[in-house]
């Protein structure tokens, strides 16, 4: 990564899932996806070793390092660390954020999920850079993923000062419902990754994102 | 832990299981091995979440450090730096061995799984401390491990000077017939995990591998 962590253009973040990409590899998905205008990458393997999880970064952080966006691991610490990623993004079932920042230190980026202005105010407590709240829409990615209410997106807004990407079954057709509710960009998973052409699909929510922010 | 590396006794190496636990807590579990004699502790979890993994290893550690036996987290090397524990055990389809070396440092421990020769030596030259070396019996814990001969075994002591413990399957009824395979200990998961009466299993256990080395 290039750029400082101030600087980080959350707009389009793309979330990987193996399981259910229209590529061969992940790395390949990420690059069209990066040519298309993600604006940052997110590594999410659930489903694979922890060898597999390592080797696969190391060839994704080629093409994210190509096209200077952050690369940020799902959950492990450890393989962000290994493949010197730019951070890692959090669950509440995942190593505790605070954990998170005192292992990757002060200039690497930590992300948390929240659903709710608690979980929001105690990841900033924790040391978080960003938050990612939702599912705030209904999902097929993650099933057990309960719906965050556009009301409790404004009221966590309005709770804390960090950027907040908006996740969970965002789309073409639904991401204006996302606005004026301030939120500085929007994370995807099968609307890029499922897409039969991934670099059209990531250009048009690009567009759409910066519609979102333009109100 | 209060030893030094080189002083590390691997004779009787608990790796935990919470499926299969006979007490309610792998906390107590461990106790209670340690009250038999057990000479170290892995903590293996994997199924589990991150955050549950991260807060067993707090508890366990709290045993151990009292029992002056080191801790050892399979896998996570995150979770073993954020809890203070003195190692990790990477299988060959976890983390590299050398990353996790990386990461941890020359003071910790670091313990790889290896079921022959050519394994055994990679890991001796990526800077493992000891080699977990199965499964030298077939076991229910890891349904899909392979079992390792004992010539084979024997081949791995020749090959690599590194501690050896041999995994998978042992139990009373056939520790002695590693006999002469100048291992340096032996681990086991159910054989103490799923007793009854865990301390009463981990000291008959310790009393068969002190008779194995006097061999």
């Amino acid at each position: 990564m290039k750029k400082k962590k101030e600087n980080i253009d959350y707009a389009l973040y793309l979330c990987t899932d193996r399981g259910l990409m229209s590529t061969d590899t992940v790395e390949e998905a990420v690059r069209q996806a990066a040519l298309g205008g993600v604006t940052m990458v997110q590594l999410r393997e659930k489903d694979c070793s922890a060898k597999e999880f390592y080797e696969t970064a190391l060839c994704v952080k080629k093409i994210t390092d190509q096209f200077q966006i952050p690369l940020i691991i799902n959950d492990r610490v450890d393989i962000a660390l290994a493949v010197g990623a730019d951070g890692v993004h959090v669950g509440q079932s995942d190593l505790p954020a605070s954990e998170a920042r005192r292992l990757l230190g002060p200039d690497k980026i930590v992300g948390v999920s929240a659903r709710n202005v608690e979980q929001a105010k105690k990841a900033a407590a924790d040391g978080a850079d960003y938050l990612g709240v939702g599912a705030m829409f209904a999902t097929g990615t993650k099933q057990d993923a309960k719906v965050t209410s556009r009301e409790e997106l404004c009221r966590i807004r309005a709770a804390v000062e960090l950027p907040i990407v908006a996740i969970g079954g965002i789309k073409k057709d639904n991401i204006l419902q996302l606005e004026g509710t301030g939120i500085n960009g929007v994370a995807v998973v099968s609307a890029i990754i499922a897409a039969p052409d991934i670099k059209a699909a990531a250009t048009e929510l690009a567009e759409r994102v910066k519609e979102l922010r333009e109100q």
